[in-house]
């Protein structure tokens, strides 16, 4: 008989995430131990604990969640988590803070339910965390690094842009094209997006990136997917609950109904941590899980 | 199949209260989240979690206690919590500080099943909290707002008593009679309770409100609602554990014998918190429920 | 039909021990309460709300457990804790901060498997929290009190050899013998162990009491206990996962080996807390539930 499903929320932040509470309880957890206010020197004792409590052969029962608000505060936590383990003294982890895995994960496949990302050319609106990770996917997994697509990364200036282009290339393929842009008025958005196949809409809620009319350009992108939930649309005409509707010559996806598929992603990713000790779900293993839930 | 119930316990204080959690376990919830220091600023986040996550047809499934031993700050974390809520996106919520809208309604209940408070004198010693909200039941829900009782406010200076009135009125039917009360010393207070109906003691633990010798005054009060557990009583000769009791002239119920009523209250409560979505339990409500778990 | 099992996890650590909230789920326990961050005057309102919610006969299905990395701290807390009971009015609890109390008490009945303690000279290298509990078993509970061991206690001066030798004769009975030992260096430490007939090796990670060679000594001890898990092992030659192996002519028990049965303690103890309300199981009582363990 297996030990019950122990899952430790590691968080940085003072309050332990409800939502990803909620949702490791949908996925079956047994036991959930919530460790706010986690910092890096905290990291080892607390593993330490779920690696050295039950024997090898249970230790696929006991695993651990790294969520938060703050991407780069919780993934140094992941750092040493990762140090702390060693042959077969480990157990599972997932690494989700502020959503960004699983979203990321989420909108690049319901992208590629319309559309084969290989050898197009791709903008991404807002390129923070979610963003990165999308590049990050488009230009790896997603394309399965045989055809690598155009990557148009937005910023409001292009000194920003040309940054983030050389920031990401450190952890991209070196094939992959990255081509800076700015997009600091309604205009240089619209120009963003022209001949683009694909637009993705990653920024902060509340900011109306591409405004009325992009639709109607001589060369609207095939697909628009849009991640802000909050009204206004981060893309003009996408509708929140979209998940495949043609507006125009546009299929559409918005914040909600590309949430639907990353809860799912979310949940399953849960289910597979106690599937063995060994696992380390991040946003390629999130997008991999995602993709086979797709095609299942 | 239902999912799990989930409630998240948000308490002001820097430890989530260990009454409250043994409470909800007994109420069978399945899975309590354990939210201490918790401030205003972080309520939105928190609430948003327990919303966000869950269809429609399963947020029934998750529900809000606040609790704390400061009244005033946990009553700002509710008002917070409401304003998260639009349309059918809500979860029910129950507030209950330092235990006072269960022991409050317990109290008054008590009492009603000795007498009909309608059209009575009533004095409330001990205006905190608890005192606070028997004076909104017996001007309102527990009289049915038909024939309001008379109620004597007291305090230890006739300026506080005064004092309190005017605030009460503020949430009050404007046709309660509310008179202040002077009780400084041991004469002042039986004084007080001349010629009343009933007397509630709410003060804090470890005072003596009527001393020996009240009950065999010419017109001591027909009930006497005792709230004080630590020796020595706040009513002098109402014994902890009496629930109806008859001593001289007097029907008698002490703190304990409350208590218990309140306790059935408080779990009922945490149970209806997962019949529907939508419920706010307040000190009306919470009234409302031990009503009916008394008449059933 | 009995209530849930609630376990109440106290700790004076930032964050409470997952070590110890994983041995208390596999342990049986129903619902886990965490509440980190507890200093002594957060105790008596958290013991109260454990002692005030369920009724007399349901007391014994709440139970409390104090652990943490610093013992002081934590043995603070417990008589805090202590004080709070009265009567009937009680619920059980168990002290381990940093697993001290198990691992006294596993050490001392490993040793015991391979000899009779009594009229023995047992040598204890490193005399902090758990090799002042191996004193304490060694002269007390482990050899029933008839006739005791001469125990020398080491530190890496003579005058704190004497002052934990002054310290601990508090606590003990007063006919045991305590010989303090300075074992400033590896000279000094194959002569605290000359003649001795079992050894313990209770210091402090990564440090190497004995070094290679002590073994073919004249009169090396018949039995030696390393608790050092991480390497380099404590006491030279013994095997951390050793458990009874001979090695030369010592009987060897490493950490590892000792450990096990320690986590079997502690699981035990946690069960035994829910078998009735007025249980305290600290070092002795700890102790005498491995013997019955190892006995059955």
């Amino acid at each position: 008989m297996s030990k019950p499903k122990i899952l430790i929320q590691f968080d940085p932040d003072a309050h332990a995430s409800v939502f990803d509470s909620v949702v490791a309880v949908d996925s079956g957890v047994d036991q959930l131990l919530l460790q706010p206010n986690v910092s890096e020197r905290d990291v080892q004792g607390l593993v330490h604990g779920a690696m050295f409590t039950r024997g090898p052969e249970d230790l696929r029962s006991t695993a651990l969640f790294f969520g938060g608000s703050n991407v780069e505060r919780t993934e140094a936590l992941v750092r040493e988590a990762k140090k702390c383990f060693f042959g077969p003294m480990r157990v599972s982890l997932m690494s989700d803070p502020n959503g960004c895995n699983t979203t990321a994960a989420a909108a690049v496949l319901c992208a590629q339910q319309s559309i084969d990302l290989a050898d197009k050319t791709i903008t991404v609106l807002g390129v923070g965390p979610v963003g990165q990770r999308i590049v990050h996917l488009v230009t790896g997994p997603a394309t399965e690094g045989l055809v690598r697509p155009r990557i148009r990364i937005c910023s409001r200036t292009k000194e920003k842009a040309v940054k983030l282009c050389d920031e990401l290339r450190e952890s991209i393929p070196s094939e992959a094209e990255l081509i800076p842009f700015q997009t600091g008025s309604a205009e240089e958005t619209i120009a963003a997006i022209d001949g683009a196949d694909v637009v993705f809409g990653a920024a902060a809620a509340g900011v109306e990136l591409l405004v009325d009319g992009w639709m109607e350009g001589e060369r609207p992108p095939a697909v628009a997917v849009d991640l802000n939930a909050v009204p206004p649309a981060g893309l003009h005409g996408v509708e929140v609950m979209d998940r495949g509707e043609k507006r125009k010559s546009t299929v559409c996806y918005g914040a909600i109904g590309v949430g639907g598929f990353k809860m799912k992603i979310h949940r399953r990713c849960i289910q597979m941590l106690f599937e063995s000790n060994d696992q380390i779900l991040e946003v390629e293993q999130v997008y991999a899980v995602g993709r086979k839930l797709m095609t299942d």
